[in-house]
């Protein structure tokens, strides 16, 4: 038979002993489980950023347990106070854990939405006394651990209805009068920025590959080609081309567009056709 | 049956390839290894954080083979040459494996201390020819999957006296009067300062939750208030807090501590009451 | 039963989930599988270094799938266009997988060479539609993951005859008329510098141990003990040693001979007897 597989996700780095300690609570409760790293390195207390990896990357991960824990409102109490979740969605039986915040929220549209859900935040699972600032390791872990051995939801949590759990609303571009309003999601290692607008957009803006566009950003208009490889431009040169994960990015070839255009995350750009 | 575990902390960072080839040969040896990368984030040569980290992590571990190499003065000769060692914890029958330079033993004593240990720097399991300045490939860590595997500690070295055992003394705050003198353990990688003090030393000192007391360094007094979340201080003010390690830390609310005191691994501060 | 081993190196690095997805690939595919990762610090698109730790890393490693992608040319089509692929070795029926641009061959001569091959760039196995700059997640990574269940190697692609596999010379120090002419391999995260030649070739130059030799690079000559370990000259002086895989390497006692030399990875050193 299979191992069972918790995937984990966080924005607590590699300095740091966090995740080290997160897989020994895992493997003290469910020691049979195989433990996928899916990135630590989601920009401290980013949730959008969390949300948006956890969102592109599940759907190439094997159906399971769900970690993830990026939670700027660990420990905090009164109006800031957060739940801790765990939560199984409609498709595919997924079991996703991790703090109320929205950051679990768009992957689990992904598979059809949740349709049961527990409060974890006083789970008999959880390690005692509770930490102020690792429910990673003293709530998250140990409730992902019970739920990779067996464990149902119900047993692991008080339930909660699921129209109570908070969403996140993602940016999306905007298609109208001709002009596409996307913005700078995220900036890879490389320099490349990727945006929150699908091809299919861009074909309906009437730019076709191999075609010109301008993308106007902080009162800059830049021209850029909507191309498939780097290549397709001289070096320094701006190019559009859909990454791996089927969104408009863009690229300077043998340079960093993050540094051309000045751009950061969050950032709008306005793309016309050239 | 459970896999057998193999827990592994270094220093020997992510840029090279030190620690997949540790992994290889662990694999080659006992392929039913399940191997928790504990940290091998531990500051290069800093015996004493790898000490730490090592303590506060074990209890969160699966009991047992703990390889640990933090090892300054792998292949010296005369006078700074140090022993290789395995050992088995008085409770839990932990097996520890590295350099016997102090390293391993405040993990241990959370365990009882050791109660057998053997000589591994000529174990019959060890890779030939051994190099001078990689044992965690030719002598640790095929002697933690040997254990692993099911080996006896009389099988993979020579009997040692487990008194002869190099003993490290990690730092620890004094009280008295009315001060509190304590060190810098580490700082983390929010800026956070993790001391060697506990909150039952802050009590006995008559700073309650809540309450303000003043950290003298390097010439300057700050005033902190004793809280228990972050957002207990306004923006940039300093906060002490008890960690998840359950040690007296401070903070900077969305700041760095670190930066405001200029202070780093090793400092005294003198904390009193306000 | 053992469970089937795949390694894994790569220069995707640990800030994007590159490693994390392919992880939850290969799982989909072989949820047995135990994956290792040999590193992913590969310094971005450089295919001689990637194949330097290839090679000196993989007989370490138990015999399995062994997944390697530093791929400049991925997605690239015409004249810049590669293969992907996967071989098998003459020794110990080693599976290799990865772009045919030299990177795997160094390694694969380890093993005897290849024996057998297949084009895997339109393999049953890829997960569709094949993304332009993902070929770890949507080509490589199932493949291995197919390998690593049992398929094949002519299940998983088309038949290659071996010798149109594109080799990559790696650099190799040269002897002759009393100088040894080396270069440096790459520096490690110590400062220390690894170069291209043996010991045996510095007996052969007539420097035995303990014994002084010079190096000239850039213009300047510097004089370097050759000694066993970084103690043997005093700090801050030069010393060659012998690295951990029989490579003749420089070092500073207590500092850096990278800043010391002003060198970097591909000059050419010429050492002499002193």
């Amino acid at each position: 038979m299979d191992p069972p597989v918790i995937t984990f996700l966080s924005d607590y780095g590699y300095r740091d002993e966090f995740v080290g300690v997160c897989h020994g609570v895992i493997a003290r409760r469910c020691p049979a489980a195989r433990v996928i790293d899916l990135t630590h390195a989601i920009p401290p207390r980013d949730l959008q950023t969390g949300a948006e990896v956890l969102r592109s990357g599940l759907p190439y991960m094997p159906a399971g347990v769900h970690l993830a824990v990026v939670d700027p409102d660990v420990g905090a109490v009164g109006a800031h106070a957060r739940r801790a979740v765990a939560l199984r969605t409609a498709e595919e039986d997924r079991l996703l854990v991790g703090p109320d915040n929205g950051l679990l929220m768009p992957a689990a549209e992904l598979f059809g939405g949740a349709v049961e859900a527990v409060d974890i935040g006083a789970s008999p699972e959880r390690l005692e006394p509770v930490s102020r600032t690792f429910h990673g390791r003293d709530i998250f872990a140990p409730v992902a651990g019970a739920l990779a051995a067996g464990a149902r939801l119900a047993a692991v949590g008080e339930p909660l209805a699921v129209d109570v759990l908070r969403r996140l609303e993602l940016p999306s571009a905007h298609l109208g009068d001709g002009v596409l309003r996307a913005h700078v999601l995220r900036r890879d290692s490389f320099g490349n920025l990727i945006l929150d607008a699908h091809a299919e957009q861009l074909a309906a803006l009437g730019v076709g590959l191999g075609e010109r566009m301008t993308v106007g950003h902080a009162g800059r208009i830049h021209t850029v080609r909507y191309g498939s490889t780097f290549a397709d431009v001289p070096a320094g040169e701006l190019l559009g081309y859909e990454d791996s994960q089927r969104m408009l990015a863009l690229a300077v070839n043998r340079g960093s567009a993050a540094e051309l255009l000045g751009a950061e995350r969050g950032d709008e750009l306005a793309v016309r056709p050239a």
